[in-house]
């Protein structure tokens, strides 16, 4: 099976809300998530499943620059996370706002930004 | 006096702890601030008092820009806020860490980023 890394965000669109991820297939892909980068955490937030994620920065502007490059990677699918920016860390959170929960492409976004972050 | 945003960000540090703002001197900025942006709301947030705003842009592209911007003004002053980018909305929250509550620079920090937001 191809890392979550290395698969392709699908166009996001209400009829994704046909396919929604079962409790099992949510577990699956956070095992493999974890797997590649454990500090994603599975999060409830007002009844909305979402993946999330601290990355530590130090400094403010690492913090800023990684919030760009976090937006550019989310307008090239235009899919886009919730992104808390602060002096010395940035929170990311994952969700599909269509289906208000968790898609597959979440967890390969979550991924992709953990890829991006290490390159960073 | 002055209009909030005709004030000038002190630098932080730990003295100012010495000169916390009373519960009245809070209530004062306040007035002043909504008088002059009446969106921004007073918050306590496990038990640190802030300065919240909630900024409409529509687009992605335009949170990313405002985003940039109020980091390039908290730099400018070395003072930082927590930002919130989502998909059309940018939430600016301004407290002082060093006294884990609300100073004077956070009302003119508030006001200087409304300001901003009026002008992009």
């Amino acid at each position: 099976m191809a890392l979550l890394t290395e698969q392709t965000c699908r166009p996001c669109n209400t009829s994704s809300a046909k396919q929604l991820l079962t409790a099992t297939d949510i577990a699956e892909l956070l095992v493999q998530l974890k797997a590649q980068f454990n500090d994603w955490t599975f999060i409830e937030d007002n009844g909305i499943e979402k993946l999330s994620c601290e990355f530590v920065t130090k400094r403010y502007s690492n913090s800023i620059s990684f919030t760009n490059q976090v937006a550019a990677l989310a307008e090239s699918v235009n899919h886009h996370p919730l992104i808390m920016v602060e002096y010395g860390m940035v929170t990311v959170q994952w969700w599909s706002h269509n289906i208000k929960g968790l898609d597959q492409n979440d967890f390969i976004m979550a991924a992709k930004t953990s890829a991006l972050f290490l390159e960073s």
